[in-house]
C-alpha cells in the first residue's frame, strides 16, 4: 500500500482571486429560480468544469411541490410624471421583485406604494424580495428614495414572462473508486448578490475543477440547483442515488471576512460532522459550530426525516447575522477573496480528510512492536506520539479521525503515522463490518 | 383530529386565594398517622371531591411494616404547683409530643425537664415532635417559656388512647381514556402546619377538582395518606395497581415564597422529570431542580427499588431548608395566597404537557411539504419555527416534548404547530412501538 | 456473614520511613533492564517478601521483540592526559551510558565528545542516559565539568561485558479467595534513581508484605521487572494468565512532594479507575486525573489493544514534569519518607476498595423497611443517609462503589452501612450475572 493518489496543494491567495474573478463574472446575470439567467450562469461554469445541465418541465410534480412556470424578464422600470426613469432594473436586477408578473400601467403614487419594498434601516440598499408562489409585481429601491417620491401619476413597467417552461439546474458527477458519494450542494437562484450564493456557486466549481483532476476515493456529486424547488425536484428524481450519499455539504456565504461556521446535520453526529469540526479545530483560526436546525439553506430537504441524509452546511457569517444580506449590499465589495482562499482551504482540507479517513488494525496488537529496529523510533516528539496512538487504537474501532480526536493531534500526522506503519506491515486496513467509533 | 378537549384555564390569584381558605379550614384540626383528625380533614375534602375513605385495621402486616394503634386526643397540659396552665394543647395542638401515651402525674420539674422539647436557636417558636413507634409521652414549648420555669411541682396531664383502631387514608380515582395512570400524592398527618402539608393537600384537591370537571387522557389517582406508613399501606395493598403509574407526584411544601424545586424520580430521566423540567424552564421563575436521593417524603417508598416507580416531588423551599420547617412557625402567615397560585399553575402546566405529549409521523416526510400553498408560513416567526421543527422530527422517534427541548421553543407552541398540521394531514398520530427519546 | 477478614492498619508516618530505607538500600546498586544489578535488587526484596526470580534466556523472541545479551560493568572511567580521572563511574552508577559496550582506548577530546552528554540546562546534575538495543557506549556528565575539559587526549576505559545471558525479573503471588487477580507492576530497570523508580519497587514491596499478612478476596501479582522488555516478557510467558487480571496498576514515581497523579487506563471506565479516582477524590488531597494515552511506563504494554488490560498508573509528579526526571537530582533527597506514607496510604485505600466493592441486593425492595424496629434509626445522619442509599441502590445493578459515587459519601460508610444491614437480614450478595453500573 502506498501514499494516496487523492493530493491538492492549494495556494489560498492565488485561488481566493480566482473565486473572486468567477463571482465578478456571475455577477450581472439576473437570476431566478428558473429562466435563463440560470442557462448563463451554468453555461459560464461549463468553462471551468464539465457539468450536465438538467430542464424539468414546469407543472412536474415533485413530492408535495410542483415546478412553476419559468420566469424570464428583459426590462422593467418607474417613470414620473415628468418622464424620468426613477428606478431602472438594467441598473440593478434586484430592482424588480424576484418572479414580477408583467405589467405596464399608469397609476397614482398611493396604488404604487404597496408595489414598493424599501429597507428604513439601510436607506441606501435596495432589498432583495421574491414572489415564487404568489403572483405579484413589484420594485425595491432605496428608502432615500422612496422618501422623495413626489405625489403624482408613474408609469411602471415590466416585460418579463411567466410561461410554461423548465426550472434548470447543473449537476457534475465525478465517478471515484467506490459508489459512495459526496454531494456538494449550492444554490443558483440569487441574482445579483455576492455572498449569497455566487460565493458558494464558485468555490464549488473550483472546488469541482481540482477534484477531477485527481483520482478519488468517493464519487463526488456537485449541484447547482435553486435553492428549495431544485433540491426538491433532484430528490424527487433522485431517490434511489440520494442513498448514496454518505457525507455532504451545503455551501452559501463563503465569501464575506466573517469567521467560518459550520451546522451540524440532523444527526448531530455524523462523519461530515466529526470531520468538519476537526478541520476547523485544527485551522488554527476562530470559528463556530451550530446544531441543526430546520431553517435555513438546502440541508433543510436533505435532511428531511424522510431522507435524514448526512449533510451539514459550510458557511462564514450565518445568513441574517449581517445586515447586507438579501440587500444590494451583498456586493462585489463585501466577497474578499482572503476569504474566499480560506473558504477553499477548509473546504479541501474536509475532503482530503473524508478521503483519507478510514480504520485500520494493528497487526502486532499484543504489546508495542519493536519501532526501533525499524527506524521509526528516536525520542518522543509528535511523530512517535502518533505512532504509538494509532498503534494503540487500531482495533478496527476507531478510524484515524477518531485516533486524531482522542490524541489531539492533527489528522495529517496520525494519516502519515498510518501510512508508515503499514508501510512496515505494521498495520493494515480494517476489513470488518461492525465500525464502533 | 380536533384539539384536546382536555384544557384548564386557570387564575392564578382567584385559585391560590381559594386554596389558601382550604388551608385555612384544615389548620385548627389535630391530624396524625391515624385518628380522628385524619377523618376530619378527609370529609372536609369531601366537600370539593368524592374521594373514597379507606381504614386500614392496626395491626395489618403491610410489608416490614405493621400499621400501628390508633391515636386521638381530647386535651393535655402541664400545670405549675400555682394550679396555672403552663402548656396548653388547646392553644397549640404542637404543644403534644405527637402519638403520646395517656399520662396524668405530678412530678418535680428535673423529672419533666426529659420530656420537654423546644428549641433554643428560635425561642419564640413551638418545635413539631412525633414518637409514632416507640411509647412515650412529651410536651413541645417555646424556648422563652421553658427558660421561666420555676422549680417545684407539676401537673402533667395527656388524655390521650392509643388503641387498635384503623390508619384511614383518602383516594380518589379519575377513569380517563387510558389504563394509565397519573399519582398525586399528598401526606395528611401533619397537624396544625400549613406549608409541611396542609399546602400539598389542599393544592392535590383543588387539583383534583378541576382535572374532575375535564375528560383527560390519563387515569388520575389522588391519595391522601399519612406520611411513610400510609403510602407503605397503599403499596402493600395495591402492588399490581402501582403498575400502571405511568407519571407521578409528591406534593409537599407548595406554599412559601421560595423558588419551585423539584426531586427528580431515581430513575432520573423518566418523562415525569422532563416534563416537569421543561415547565420549570419556560415559567419565566427562579427554580431549582436536584436529584433523586432516598430521605424525604413519600417518594422514598414510590422509588424504592422493588417499585422503581416514576415519581418525582414538586415542591417550593426544600424541606429543611427553611426555619419554620416543623415548628409553630409554618403557620398561615408562612404559606401565602401568591405562592400557591403559583403552585397551582406549575401543576397544571404539567398536567397540560403530560396529557398532551405524544409522538407523531410526518405523513411527507421527504423534503418538506408545501407551507405556502396551506396557508401556513409567512415569513419565518416562531409559529413557522415551531411547524418546521416539528416536521423535521416527527419520524415516530421523537414525543412533542423532546422536539420542544430540541428546539428551545415552549410546549405549547409545538403542540399548536402539531394541531395544525394534523389539521392539514400533513401530521398523524404515531402507532409504532419502539420510541426512543 | 461477618465483616471482612481482610483489613489493613496503617501509620503512614511510620510506613514512610520504613519504604525510605528500603530505597536507600537500594540506591547505589547499578541496575539495568538485565544483569547482576537486578539479581542484588531482588535478592534485597527478597528479605521482606518470597518473592520468585525468572530467567528469561538472551534470545528468547518474546512478541516482537527479542531478548537482549546480559549486561554487566564493574568499572568505568574517563583519566585526562594528566592521568587524573575526571569521570568515575564509582562516584555514580549514571556517569556511564547505560548498556554501554566495553571499551579501552586514548582518543583526542574532539573524538570524545560525541560519546559525552550532559545537561546544559542544569549544569550540576548527570544525565541518565541508555542504548539497549544500539550498540554504544559513552559517559555521562554535569555540564559544568564538561565546559572545564582541556583539549588533548583522554583515556576512556569501560569494563563492561554485553553477553548471552538471561533477563531476570521477580514475580510474588499471592493467593485468595478467587482467581481473579489484582496486579502490582513496578520496574526495576533504572540504576540510582530514586523516584523514578525505587520508589515503586519498595511500596510494591511494603504493600505486598502487608497484604501478605491477611487473607484476601482477590489474588494478588507483584512484578518487579525491567521496563517495557520486562513487562513484554512477561505478557509473552503468561498470556493466558493475563486475562484473569481483573485490575491492575503500574507504580512509578511515588516518592516526590507533588501531588497523587493517576492515568486511567486504555478503557477509561473500569473499576480500577473508578476506584482511584473515588480514593482520591475523598483523600482530602490535591489530586490530578488524566486520560490514558499511550506513552509512559509498562502500562504501554499492559493497554495495548491486544490486552487492552484495566490497568491505570499511579505516581505522583508525573515524569517528565518535574526535572530531576532522569538526572542525578532523582536522589534520596528528592524523595520524602511523608510523600511515600501518603502514597502508601492511598495504595491501601485503593486496595480495601477493590476488596470490599460488591454488589447487593436489598432483601426488602418494596418500600422502605423499618429501620428503627432494628436500633438502625435515629435523626438523619450521614449514617442512616448510608442506610438510605445502601437500601435504595441495592437492586443488583449497582455496586457500593457506584452508590458510594452517586450518593457522594465514602465508601467506607457506605460499606460499614451494607454490613450493618446484611447483619440485620436486609442485604445479601448479589449473584446474578448482568451487572450494570
Amino acid at each position: 500500500m502506498t501514499r494516496p493518489h487523492y493530493d491538492i496543494t492549494v495556494n489560498p491567495a492565488e485561488k481566493g482571486r480566482e473565486i473572486y474573478a468567477l463571482i465578478k463574472a456571475l455577477y450581472p446575470i439576473c437570476r431566478s429560480i428558473t429562466g435563463n439567467g440560470v442557462r448563463q450562469t451554468l453555461e459560464m461554469l461549463q468553462r471551468y468544469i464539465p457539468l450536465k445541465m438538467h430542464e424539468v418541465p414546469s407543472g412536474t410534480e415533485v413530492f408535495d411541490w410542483t415546478v412553476p412556470r419559468e420566469w424570464n424578464i428583459r426590462d422593467a422600470y418607474v417613470k414620473n410624471s415628468r418622464g424620468e426613469k426613477i428606478i431602472d432594473f438594467r441598473k440593478s436586477n434586484l430592482h424588480v421583485l424576484n418572479y414580477s408578473i408583467p405589467v405596464h400601467r399608469i397609476l397614482p403614487l398611493e396604488e404604487l406604494k404597496p408595489h414598493l419594498f424599501t429597507l428604513p434601516e439601510y436607506p441606501d440598499w435596495i432589498p432583495y424580495k421574491t414572489s415564487y408562489y404568489r403572483e405579484n409585481w413589484g420594485f425595491c429601491m432605496r428608502h432615500r428614495d422612496y422618501l422623495g417620491l413626489e405625489d403624482g401619476k408613474y408609469e411602471v413597467f415590466i416585460d418579463s414572462s411567466l410561461e410554461n417552461g423548465f426550472l434548470t439546474y447543473g449537476e457534475f458527477y465525478l465517478k471515484g473508486e467506490e459508489e459512495s458519494e459526496i454531494l456538494i450542494s449550492s444554490h443558483t437562484c440569487h441574482p445579483s448578490l455576492c455572498n449569497d450564493n455566487l460565493s458558494g456557486v464558485a468555490l464549488a466549481t473550483l472546488l469541482a475543477r481540482q477534484i477531477g483532476m485527481t483520482k478519488c476515493r468517493y464519487s463526488y456529486r456537485f449541484l447547482f440547483i435553486p435553492g428549495t424547488i431544485g433540491a426538491i425536484a433532484w430528490l424527487a428524481r433522485n431517490e434511489e442515488k440520494a442513498r448514496t450519499i454518505k457525507h455532504g455539504l451545503v455551501l452559501t456565504g463563503l465569501g464575506d471576512p466573517g469567521k467560518m461556521t459550520y451546522k451540524r446535520s440532523r444527526r448531530g453526529d455524523a462523519d461530515i460532522d466529526r470531520v468538519v469540526l476537526h478541520v476547523l479545530r485544527h485551522s488554527g483560526r476562530p470559528y463556530h459550530i451550530f446544531d441543526f436546525d430546520p431553517y435555513g439553506y438546502d440541508e433543510r430537504q436533505y435532511c428531511s426525516p424522510g431522507f435524514d441524509l448526512p449533510v451539514g452546511r459550510l458557511s462564514r457569517t450565518p445568513y441574517g447575522a449581517y445586515p447586507e444580506y438579501h440587500t444590494s449590499a451583498d456586493n462585489l465589495d463585501f466577497v474578499q477573496p482572503e476569504s474566499l482562499g480560506e473558504s477553499f482551504s477548509r473546504l479541501v482540507d474536509i475532503v482530503r480528510l473524508l478521503e483519507g479517513n478510514r480504520a485500520y488494525v494493528n497487526t502486532n496488537p499484543k504489546c508495542e512492536p519493536q519501532l526501533g529496529k525499524r527506524g521509526l523510533y528516536s525520542s518522543i516528539g509528535e511523530k512517535e506520539r502518533a505512532l504509538l496512538w494509532v498503534l494503540n487504537l487500531s482495533d478496527g474501532g476507531h478510524d484515524l479521525l477518531s485516533i486524531a480526536d482522542r490524541s489531539g493531534l492533527p489528522f495529517a500526522s496520525i494519516q502519515e503515522a498510518a501510512f508508515l506503519l503499514m508501510e512496515n506491515y505494521l498495520l493494515q486496513p480494517w476489513t470488518g463490518e461492525s465500525l464502533q467509533k
